[in-house]
C-alpha cells in the first residue's frame, strides 16, 4: 500500500493553526518563510513516498541480522539512508556553525511526520542522531563538538542514546555501567557495562556510529546524581579527523520484537576487552540532566511518530474501504453490493481515525511552534511562557498521540476485516509498529506522572489555567458561529469538567499523591481530548471564515468543519467521563490487597 | 509464563451469579450438580495448566507448515490433542445418543474458558468441532448423523466450517462454490470452489477431518437463499465405518497471520480433480440458516475467547508487576525501589483489566445459563424469554468482550514496559492472538448491526427493557446497601443514559437506519459496560451479604466489592459519554463527502 504525504493538511495546520509565519519572523529564522517551507515539504513528500515508503515492508519482513557483532539491515535500507544523507535531510535542524541548516522545530517536525509515516523503523536513525547532536551541542566541549558534530549533522556518523540496562528502565537511578579515567592519562575514560534496547545501536548504513552512554565515575554519588554522560564512538577518531582503531564496543544480540522490525534494537556491550574509550560530555555527574534536555525533544518526536503511524494506517484503511465491495448499503434502494466505505460503521471508524489524527497534528505542531518561541522569542516573558507551554504539552502530546495510535491502528486493522489479520495486507504492521510508541522514551504512566507533578502541581496549575482560558475564548467564538455552536457546547462541557479535575489534582497532589497518581493517565487523556477538540474548534472557525470569504478549496474547508463536529460528538463527551474517574476513582484502585490482585 | 485456572472466580460466578443449581435442575440436566461441576473444573484446570498452557508459545513460535497439502502442527500439539481427545473433553456438550456427555452449556463454557486462556490456537479445533457437531445434530439426516457424529464427538474426526471465499466475507450472499449431483447417482454431490480462512482446515492431529461447506446447487436462487450446506470428509467413509479413499479436497496454502500462529488457517480447494464428494445436510438452499444456528453458539464461544485471553494477559501482568522492581513508591518514606505493583498507575491498569474481565465473565456465563434455559426450560414462556435474552446478549458478549480484549491485552503489554515489546516475554503474543476475536465470526460492526436491528428494533426493545428493569432493581438494592450506594449511583446514571439511547434507536432505526447504524457499535459498548456493571453490582451485594454472614473467605469477598467499586468509577461513566455520541454523532459521521475521506 502506497503512502501519500498529506501535504495540504500539514500546510493548513502550519499556516492557519500553528503560526508558521510568526515562527519564521523570530530572530534567527529569517532565512525561512512559508514558500520555502512549501518547497521543502514537496521535496520531502517525494522522498517519503518514493524512497522510504516502498521499503517499509522489507524492514518488517526481513528485519536485521547479526553475525559476530556485524548487523546487516533489511534490503534497501542502506541505499535509502545514503540517499537520505546525501540529500541533506539529517542536518535540517542542526546548528549552522557545524554545517546544519538551523531550521525551526516546527518545520523539521512536519518533515519528520513524513519520515515516520513512510517508514517508522528507518526514521528512528535520524531521530536519534538529532537527539545526540542536540545533547552534544548543548553540553559538550568545543573540542568534542568540532570532532563529532559536523560528521553527525552531515549524516555520515549517526548517533545513538544508551540509557537502559536490564535493571534500569524507567528508573535510571539504577544505572550500573562504569567509567574510569584512562590509565594513559589522555583525559579519556574507559567504559564498561551492558546496555539494552539500543535503537540503531549497530548497523551497516554508516562508517562510524557515535554512542552517547550513561555511566558512573568512581566514587560518584548513588542514584541519579552520580550518572555522567560519555561519547563512545564505534571507531576512534584520529587527530586529522580520519577513522582510527575499532573501539571496544560491540552489538551482542538483537531483540525479537513485536514491531519496528526494520530498526535493529541492540544489546550493546562496552569494554569486554577493557578498552572501550569514551569522552566525558560536560561536567561529571550531570549526565541525567543532559539527557533530559534531549529527552524532551525525543518525547515530542515520539508524539509525532504516534500521529504519523496513525495517518499511515488511516490512508491504508480508506483505500481498502473504497475498494472492498461487500453487502448492500443500508437504507439504499440499490440491492447490489456496495463498497464498504458506504457502510455507516466503516465511516464512523474512518472518521474516528481521521478526526483524532487531525486533532493530534494540530496540537503537536502547536507544541513545535512553542518550542521555537521558547528558543528564540526576543521577549523574555513570551519566551518563558512558551517554554512553560512546551513543558506542559510534551507529556500530553507524547502520551495521548501514542495511546491513541494503538486504538487508531487497531481500527485500521478492523476496517480490513479478516484481511487485516493477514500480514501481507500491511495493516497489522502499523498496529505492531505503533505499539512501541506508548512505551519508549517514557511510558504513558511516566508521562502522566510528569504532567501532574513536575508540570501541573509544581507551578500550581498556571499553564493549565492559561490553556483553559484560551479554550474558553474559542468556546465563545464557536457558540456565536451559527452551526458551529454545537462544537462550542461540547467543548464548553469538556472545559468545565477539566477545570474540576485541575482543581482536584492541585488539591490532592501534595496531600495524597497516590490518589492523584491513579488519575494521572485519565487526566493526560482528558487534556489530550480537550486540547485536540480546541484545536479542531479553531480549525472549524477558520474554515467557516474561508468559506464565507470564498477563499480556497470549499470542499477542503467543509471537511474541516465535519471533522470538528465529529470529534465534538464522538470524543469530547469522554472528557466528562474521565473527570468522574479522576475525581472518584482513586480509592477503589488502591484499597484492594496487593496479594489479591 | 504459567497459567493458573481462576477456579475460585469461576465457581463464584457459576454458583452465585449465573445460577448453576437452577441450570442443573432443568429437565435433562439431572446428572449434573455443582459438586460434579467442581470436580470437572479441577480436572480441566490441571489439563489446561499442565498440558495446554506449556505449548502455547510453541504454537506461536513454530506455527504450522504446509508441504504439498500436508500440514504439520507445532511441537506438542498433536500429542496434546490426543490426550485431550482421550480424556473425553471433546464430547462434553455432545448429545448423549451419539456418545456425548450432554453437559449444560454453562458448564462447558467454564471449561472452554480454560482451554482458550491456556492455548487459544489449540482451543479453536474442539470449538469448531462442536459447532459442526451441532449443525449436523440439528439438521442432518439420521444416516449422516450416525456416520459422523460418534467420531466427531469422540474427537477422532474434528470438524471445520467452510464459509468464506475471497469475495464473500461478511457478505455470504456472494458465495460461489458449486455443488452438482454426483453422476454416479448415489445421492451425493460433487463440490467445487475455493474457501479461505478455514481454521484447522488441515492438520496432522487426527485421522479424518469433517468439513462443513457452503455451496450453491445448480439453478439455486441468487443471494443467501440459494446456499446449501454439505458435509465433505477429508477421507470418504466406507459402509462399515472404516476410512476409504482420500477425497478431492486439499489445503493449498496457509495464511501468515498477526496471531494465533498455532492454529493453521487454510486456503482449501475443493474438486481440483472434479471429484470432491459431499453430502447435502438437510434441505437444499437452507444452508445459511443452518449455519446461523451454530454461528450463534460460535459467537458466544468467541466472546469466551476474548475474556479468556484477557485473563491470561492479566495473570502475566500481575506476575511481572510483583517481580519487577523499579523506582521508589510514591508518597512512601522508603527510598528504596519498589515492585511496580505498588505504583498507583500500575494498579489502575491491573484493576482496569481485572474489573472488566470479572464483569465479562459474569455476563458471559449469564448468557450460557440462558442458553440452557432456552433449550430445556419446561415452561414455554420462560423458555421463550430465555431465548430472547440469549439472542440479545450474544452480540453484546461477542462484541464487547473481544473489543475490550484488544485494550486489556494492550494494558498487559504496557505493564511490562519495554519488555512487553520483546516477543520472548509472551505478553505480545496475547495482544496479537486477541486481535482476531473482534473480527472472526462476524466483526464488531456486524454484531452491532445485528444488535440494533434483528435484536433491538425487531422486537421493539422488549428484551432491552426487561434488562433495564432488572438493572433498576439492582440499583435500588445497591443504594440501600450503605457503602455500596456509590456503585448504585453510578449504575443508575448509566441505566438512565441507556434508556435514552434505546428510545433514540427505536425511534430512528426504521426512519433513518444509517443514522442508527453510526451509533450501533457505541451502543453495543454501552450495553456491555452497563450490563457488566450490573453483574458486578450483583456480585458486590452477594459479597456484602456473605461478609455479614461471616461465610467463606472474607478477603475474597472484599475484593469483589473493590472490583465493583472500581468498575463503577472507571467504566460506568463512559456509558453517559457513549449515549451522547449515539444521540448526537450520526450526522457528522455521514455528511462528509466520500471522496474527502
Amino acid at each position: 500500500m502506497s503512502y501519500r504525504a498529506p501535504v495540504n493538511d500539514i500546510r493548513f495546520v502550519l499556516n492557519e493553526l500553528a503560526g508558521l509565519s510568526e515562527v519564521c519572523a523570530l530572530p534567527g529564522n529569517e532565512d525561512t518563510n512559508p514558500e520555502l517551507v512549501d518547497a521543502i515539504l514537496e521535496e520531502a513528500a517525494k522522498f517519503a513516498e518514493g524512497v522510504l515508503a516502498p521499503i517499509n515492508r522489507n524492514g518488517d519482513l526481513h528485519g536485521n541480522t547479526v553475525d559476530n557483532g556485524v548487523v546487516t539491515t533489511a534490503p534497501g535500507f542502506r541505499d535509502a539512508y545514503h540517499q537520505f544523507r546525501d540529500a541533506g535531510w539529517v542536518g535540517m535542524r542542526g546548528p549552522v556553525e557545524y554545517g546544519g541548516q538551523g531550521m525551526p522545530a516546527l518545520v523539521t517536525m512536519a518533515v519528520e511526520e513524513l519520515w515516520c509515516a513512510a517508514n517508522l523503523s528507518f526514521s528512528l536513525c535520524p531521530l536519534l542522531t538529532l537527539g545526540a547532536t542536540e545533547a552534544l551541542h548543548h553540553h559538550a566541549s568545543d573540542e568534542l563538538k568540532s570532532i563529532y558534530l559536523p560528521k553527525m549533522i552531515s549524516g555520515e556518523w549517526p548517533g545513538t542514546m544508551n540509557l537502559t540496562e536490564p535493571q534500569a528502565g524507567s528508573d535510571l537511578a539504577q544505572v550500573r555501567s562504569k567509567a574510569v579515567p584512562n590509565p594513559t592519562g589522555d583525559g579519556s575514560y574507559l567504559i564498561s557495562g551492558q546496555k539494552i534496547f539500543i535503537t540503531w545501536g549497530e548497523h551497516d548504513m554508516a562508517d562510524n556510529i557515535v554512542h552517547l552512554v550513561l555511566a558512573r565515575l568512581p566514587d560518584a554519588p548513588a542514584g541519579v546524581k552520580g550518572i555522567s554522560l560519555f561519547v563512545v564512538p564505534k571507531f576512534l577518531v584520529n587527530a586529522d579527523g580520519s577513522l582510527g582503531a575499532r573501539n571496544d564496543v560491540r552489538c551482542v544480540s538483537l531483540e525479537h520484537k513485536l514491531g519496528i522490525h526494520g530498526s535493529p534494537t541492540c544489546v550493546m556491550s562496552y569494554g569486554d576487552n577493557g578498552n572501550a574509550v569514551g569522552y566525558l560530555v560536560g561536567e561529571a555527574n550531570r549526565g541525567l540532566s543532559y539527557m533530559f534536555t534531549m529527552m524532551n525533544h525525543a518525547r515530542l518526536g515520539v508524539g509525532v511518530e504516534g500521529m504519523a503511524i496513525s495517518e499511515r494506517s488511516y490512508q491504508q484503511a480508506v483505500a481498502y474501504a473504497r475498494d472492498r465491495v461487500q453487502s448492500r448499503a443500508l437504507g439504499s434502494d440499490d440491492a447490489s453490493s456496495a463498497a464498504i466505505i458506504k457502510h455507516p460503521d466503516v465511516r464512523r471508524m474512518l472518521m474516528t481515525m481521521r478526526s483524532q489524527i487531525e486533532a493530534q497534528r494540530a496540537l503537536t505542531y502547536l507544541t513545535g511552534a512553542a518550542l521555537d518561541k521558547a528558543a528564540r522569542h526576543p521577549d523574555a516573558a513570551e519566551k518563558q511562557k512558551a517554554q512553560a507551554l512546551v513543558n506542559f504539552l510534551i507529556p500530553i502530546v507524547k502520551g495521548w498521540n501514542t495511546e491513541q495510535a494503538n486504538e487508531i491502528t487497531s481500527l485500521g486493522v478492523q476496517i480490513h476485516g479478516g484481511m487485516g489479520f493477514i500480514e501481507e495486507t500491511g495493516a497489522a504492521q502499523h498496529y505492531r509498529d505503533a505499539r512501541i510508541t506508548s512505551i519508549y522514551e517514557g511510558t504513558t504512566g511516566i508521562q502522566a506522572l510528569d504532567l501532574i507533578g513536575r508540570k501541573l502541581a509544581s507551578e500550581k496549575g498556571t499553564t493549565a489555567k492559561v490553556l483553559l482560558t484560551e479554550v474558553a475564548a474559542t468556546v465563545n467564538k464557536l457558540k456565536a458561529a451559527g452551526d458551529l455552536a454545537v462544537i462550542g457546547d461540547a467543548l464548553e462541557a469538556a472545559q468545565e469538567a477539566t477545570i474540576k479535575t485541575v482543581d482536584y489534582l492541585l488539591a490532592t497532589f501534595d496531600s495524597n499523591p497516590r490518589a492523584a497518581a491513579v488519575g494521572s493517565v485519565p487526566f493526560l487523556k482528558q487534556m489530550g481530548i480537550l486540547l485536540g477538540g480546541w484545536q479542531l474548534g479553531r480549525a472549524a472557525l477558520i474554515a467557516r471564515q474561508k468559506l464565507a470569504d470564498g477563499e480556497g478549496d470549499a470542499a477542503f474547508f467543509e471537511s474541516k468543519i465535519s471533522v470538528a463536529r465529529f470529534f465534538a460528538a464522538h470524543q469530547l463527551p469522554q472528557v466528562a467521563a474521565l473527570a468522574q474517574t479522576i475525581r472518584f476513582g482513586a480509592e477503589s484502585a488502591l484499597e484492594i490487597g496487593e496479594e489479591l490482585l
